[in-house]
């Protein structure tokens, strides 16, 4: 959808002439009251679920959550997936050229914010004719979008399912964060921002940075537990050199190579694998403006940090989930959200799932987590039909 | 010291003509018998405590817990730090020439374990004439350093202090000292490990890397508590601001700059100031090297995963510390150590300090951990007059 009046964002400035690609699932129903949003972290887009044509295994990164007779049902509501401006998988990003100046944008893209990015959404809704939500919905970074829809648009928001989330990131996150950046924009290769293909050059992409940053971000999505469950400190190679190993010594563990630059542990090749993968096809210049829209998100900041006050606007039913070994966004954050929401007199159910896997949990098919999921939507689905 | 016969080192392959940098604090007694010898980590050296000529302040890095009057007293023990081989601090390093081949290891100085250490530190007591030790204590690496004493060299030492240390690193470690290894092995100014100025060319040390590991360290050297309370999300220009908007707006929050490459929150000024520090004096060999240590420290890898039987050979009393906030050298990995000297009916003190600080408690002069070390040294010194 292509939109052609300026957005003013929170920075100050504003972005024009601007694309949103957008994907939906299932049926708008004729009152146009079964629409549900579905917003995303920092590596996803649109395509929440479902197969394109001739393909076997779907490419939607919540697949597990989202279909028919999923716990968001799509025979029940029509679901829609946007991806965000800046990001880089069809929306207007970094990669783009401004309308203004004809130029790529690079690092002179926009700053934008959770809160410009609700904006932009709402634009595309009121295309799409739709006024009112049944439900905003997110994980991490897509769970602060869903809250704060619930606080710009509360009259457009009639449930808002915030899973693995916080109210603003701890200096720790930001911290992690920052790493990530400076290996990114340190990159030679990342040249200010400007790596992309002109007529003068060809595209050089900051990869160095990228598997830095995305090996990083992989290790905060993990917990400790589940890291020494999957990986431990098993040799990468430990299974063919025990087996060479079998006629000579069973007892002995396998030999140390004694190397510091080439792997010797599992851990350390899927790290690199990771890397390498994202480090092919994500933007440097998306990673710096997703992770810097985390680190502003903070409705608690114009009111003197009282977070109470700030979620006083919001009018929405809340289901808020959290997992026990999700360090990066812990349940305490999300416990923050349902005190100020309950000191509001706000109707609030929350979960918290004693779950193994640190925050990618909120992307796992965990029975508990599913269900409870699904009880909320079977609830809006019958207030939506009586 | 210079040794000139060579060393044996895990890997199968060995160093000769390595020099040992160490200082010495307090009187060695006329039985030998009060020597306590102080094990380093990543980033520290042979210089502990007290003062060179002409400085105000100390620059050694356990200056608050070694020194006349101190927990461990130079007034009543002979104490002995060591810059270990591979470091970059006086001993023989990648910086140095290789006596067989001429040239500068770089990449090519041979990969050393914390067994290794143990041994060429054993050599040094030779030297000095020193048989058995009063203890040997180390935190973190240091602390792994002091365990292995106990286990290479029973006879040889009373007492071990082992502080905020772990029996061998998790998959999470690890994965940490791998990104850090990464960036440095990635920036295009390591050159394959071999940057240092020859007749040819000048020095190109990997700053960017080694700015970036150091950033990941401190991350994990702190707790997400004591980041909260020192940074949170304060802004690094805000008290400037705040005074500037005092006039027109008090309630006002400091306004974001809304950029992706510059200083936001003090957080990011923090870290970034100590990666530029760092980046100045350490090398980028000795990060690679150093960091494999601490992963393949495992002593119970020899005896199937089972730790009481690794330490069954231990004979010293232990004194063990960890810190409730350090989530790099948990309490829960003091406690298996614990577990597996009792499981031996070893005597072990174990103290589990709660304390705000993170890893970085260890080097903090927290009264109750201190007044645990100077109890057990109290001990230990009437063992000696005794």
């Amino acid at each position: 959808m292509h939109f052609e009046a300026p957005l003013p964002l929170r920075s100050g400035t504003s972005i024009r002439a601007y694309d949103l690609c957008f994907e939906t699932y299932g049926t708008l129903n004729a009152e146009r009251s079964n629409a549900v949003l579905e917003l995303h972290a920092l590596n996803a887009s649109h395509h929440l679920a479902g197969l394109y044509a001739g393909q076997d295994k779907s490419d939607g990164w919540w697949d597990t959550m989202i279909g028919p007779g999923k716990p968001l049902d799509t025979n029940r509501f029509f679901v829609i997936g946007v991806n965000n401006l800046g990001s880089c998988f069809g929306s207007t990003g970094p990669m783009h050229r401004s309308p203004d100046t004809g130029q790529i944008y690079g690092s002179g893209f926009p700053v934008v914010t959770v809160e410009d990015w609700v904006d932009a959404q709402a634009r595309l809704l009121d295309a799409l004719g739709i006024v009112s939500l049944a439900a905003v919905m997110g994980g991490s970074l897509g769970g602060m979008q869903a809250l704060s829809w619930t606080l710009q648009y509360p009259q457009r928001v009639r449930n808002a399912v915030v899973i693995a989330s916080a109210p603003n990131l701890t200096a720790e996150n930001i911290a992690f964060n920052e790493v990530a950046r400076r290996a990114i924009v340190t990159d030679p290769d990342f040249n200010g921002g400007n790596f992309y293909a002109t007529q003068e050059r060809a595209q050089t992409t900051p990869k160095r940075g990228l598997r830095i940053a995305r090996m990083i971000g992989h290790i905060t999505y993990l917990s400790d537990d589940v890291m020494n469950e999957k990986f431990g400190r098993t040799l990468r190679t430990s299974l063919a050199r025990e087996a060479q190993l079998l006629a000579a010594d069973a007892a002995a563990p396998a030999p140390f190579r004694y190397t510091t630059q080439d792997v010797e542990f599992q851990i350390e090749s899927y790290l690199r694998h990771q890397g390498d993968k994202f480090a092919e096809y994500f933007d440097a210049n998306t990673y710096l403006l997703i992770t810097r829209a985390l680190d502003y998100f903070d409705p608690a900041r114009d009111f003197g940090g009282d977070l109470s006050r700030a979620l006083a606007r919001a009018t929405a039913r809340f289901l808020l989930v959290s997992f026990s070994t999700d360090w990066r966004f812990s349940p305490t954050r999300s416990r923050e959200l349902v005190k100020a929401l309950l000191d509001n007199r706000r109707d609030v159910s929350y979960a918290e799932i004693d779950a193994p896997h640190g925050h990618d949990a909120f992307l796992l098919d965990d029975p508990r987590y599913h269900q409870v999921v699904a009880a909320t939507f079977d609830r809006i689905a019958q207030a939506l039909s009586s």
